[in-house]
């Protein structure tokens, strides 16, 4: 039989015990953050109907990027590339049980059929964060603290800049002033969304394709690089308003200072219709965003007549770890045994699992020898799991009802009974 | 456009806020229990190249069961049905590095293409554990111990019964006692193992097929009905050994009670080789095996020609629940809002903010109203949120420094400064 190959699919990663330590760490700290601030955890199936995401995630993830297939029962499903549809669809189908707002975390793991390369894999884990109800203002406000305070959990708040637009304003511009028709708005969009990646002479001429004329091009240019007073003054409308409103409701949070108005924010995908942000590491070495999100209005519209206008946001984890690392914000995470119980010989065992039993009680991290041997090969085993103390067990020792216990950073040994192991160890 | 459906695809569930609480409370239990026992968190991707299934997961499983497809790349993938093969893999991958015995475990989602009924999903979350390395009896009795201990953590260690088996002596009674061929053996375990499923008659007619006269099925039966010493009198053999020793190994673990010797425990996958296992339910509603596991010796082979042996088992969540829920292990799990901060005008968005800021640093779970409004409408946003304390901002107050205090279960209210809210609500 042909051997099989060790590596994981392409595009994938194993979690080996500790990359794993380093995963847990990271959700288990946005988890905290995220429930601090009232957020319940939600999740969904892997699997969806592949009608969920043709509707509006946008051309590009599902004509290339989305697992989709057929089961075996002739469904056609996919699996999912990203979060908001699960929810818009959880959400729908309790539209009128759920307590508003709704404020909802996930951390699924998604997919997308992607040329792996540097914070891009064809699976991650993603914290997805939602508001749906509530005054859009102070949800979108509420939101974009969370952004900043989720980063600044892990010491990097002031690393980050919160790119913010609003695909009103950016509407407003492309419809009443550049004079565009619908569909060549949309297109443009996705050009300036895709410049950085395509570079500069592909999106000049994909612009002359959508049909801009080289003036349209420069008075976009303008804009893009006008600041907030300034297109403020010039087209007032009202995605400016709401931006003013917005950048209002966040003064006096930590995030204010963070933040900065981008006309070029566009976000990739189709649905949504407001505030749209994108949090970039204001490090050079990290050139493209970290992650980002935005107000959709009509999500819910797919399921029913119901409407409720949500606000969200997903961070993937690798992008996530990549900064964490470029500023050093990993602490040591070294695997946790507290206590291994040796095993001198196998007619101890009795014994040494009764002690395990009892070190296990009192909340220890136990491990026991699964090879009985000698003094030596034992403190061995103790060492490659890091284990802070060693239980040894003597005979002699255990005729008098006591075991010997070693410190094994300091190599200092004492004797205990069995009940005062645990107390001797936890001072 | 056609409306989506709200429903998630067949087989599968959604996990709204309160259904989430539950199973995020099981794994977290089941998840201290085997972490105080010193294993190891590990994870893999959802998708494996379909061969890893193909050799050893067994037929039914991979001919009707697995969700496999070609990837946009041509490459045959498969959502894995079961998480041993990516354990073997990992394991095979750093065989050389990983400290010895490997104690590893994990919580993936698992997806299977089934007809959903009681305890069956096609999707569903599993608690794998298992040891790789150490002495194959110490080892056994180790991974029988912790399942024990892990049902046990929820109070439910006395309502099960492990029944325990020997692949090794199976396979001697079929050869040595019945003279099957090799071929036959295999069959009749997969019979055996279906006999509950398929019912008697078809049973019967099974073991026909596969080539067994009727004395032979007597001879069969005799044996499914001995206790162990009668077996083990008549015919010695390795199986019977390897069991005793497991017993003995045992000997004072609270798990040994709930132990008996089972001939009829099979296990469906093809790559056991060893002891073998299954957790029942002793109450009557609960027929079904809740879960179970065994000893593979061969697995990693399929990687190369390094060796180990290992032990393990995969505990589902929904016949988890199942038994917790029969027999109301299922303590109460509210939602957990601490705090709720009142706006009563949109004026006082920034005091607001400022307070919550203040009481998610001291650790509690706090949300603020995104829709201002009078008095009895932010009263009963906290009712809803189930809120222990609210926070009323006046006007009057404020001037002052002072916010008013109102705990929900009391309805008692008191004004504090701002430094000292926290330590109101945690007295």
């Amino acid at each position: 039989m042909p051997r099989l190959s060790t590596q994981p699919y392409k595009g994938t990663r194993d979690f080996y015990p500790e990359e794993m330590r380093l995963r847990r760490w990271m959700f288990g700290r946005l988890r905290e953050t995220v429930e601090r601030h009232g957020y319940e955890e939600y999740d969904g199936p892997m699997l969806e109907p592949f009608e969920l995401y043709a509707a509006k995630t946008g051309e590009e993830i599902v004509n290339s990027q989305l697992y989709a297939f057929e089961d075996r029962g002739g469904r056609k499903v996919a699996i999912r590339p990203e979060m908001t549809p699960t929810l818009a669809r959880m959400v729908a189908g309790k539209f009128h049980e759920l307590p508003r707002p709704v404020r909802w975390f996930s951390t699924p793991n998604l997919w997308r059929y992607e040329r792996p390369q540097r914070g891009r894999l064809r699976e991650h884990w993603q914290l997805n964060v939602d508001v749906l109800g509530g005054d859009p203002v102070l949800a979108d406000a509420e939101v974009l603290g969370l952004a900043f305070e989720l980063i600044d959990g892990f010491g990097g708040g002031e690393r980050i800049a919160i790119r913010v637009n609003h695909r009103r304003l950016v509407d407003h511009f492309f419809r009443e002033e550049l004079k565009l028709p619908e569909g060549a708005a949309l297109k443009a969009t996705k050009a300036v969304d895709a410049r950085e990646k395509v570079g500069e002479e592909r999106y000049q001429a994909w612009l002359l394709e959508i049909g801009l004329d080289p003036d349209q091009a420069r008075r976009m240019d303008e804009f893009f690089q006008s600041p907030f007073e300034a297109t403020a003054r010039r087209m007032p409308c009202e995605g400016v308003e709401l931006l003013r409103g917005l950048f209002a409701a966040l003064e006096g949070s930590p995030a204010r200072e963070r933040i900065v108005f981008d006309p070029t924010v566009m976000r990739g995908l189709d649905y949504y219709t407001g505030t749209v942000f994108e949090i970039f590491d204001t490090s050079p070495e990290n050139r493209r965003a970290m992650f980002g999100g935005g107000r959709y209005d009509n999500l819910l519209r797919l399921f029913g007549n119901e409407s409720l206008s949500g606000v969200g946001f997903g961070m993937g984890d690798v992008t996530l770890q990549n900064f964490l690392e470029t500023h050093r914000l990993v602490p040591a995470l070294p695997a946790a045994t507290d206590v291994f119980v040796a095993l001198p010989s196998a007619g101890l065992r009795k014994a040494a699992d009764a002690v395990a039993r009892e070190l296990r009680k009192a909340g220890l991290r136990t491990v026991t020898s699964l090879t009985p041997g000698a003094f030596g090969t034992q403190l061995k085993q103790a060492q490659r799991l890091q284990a802070r103390f060693t239980v040894l067990l003597g005979e002699r020792e255990l005729a008098e009802g006591m075991y010997l216990l070693k410190n094994m950073a300091t190599g200092e040994q004492s004797a205990h009974g069995l009940g005062q192991l645990a107390p001797a160890i936890r001072a």
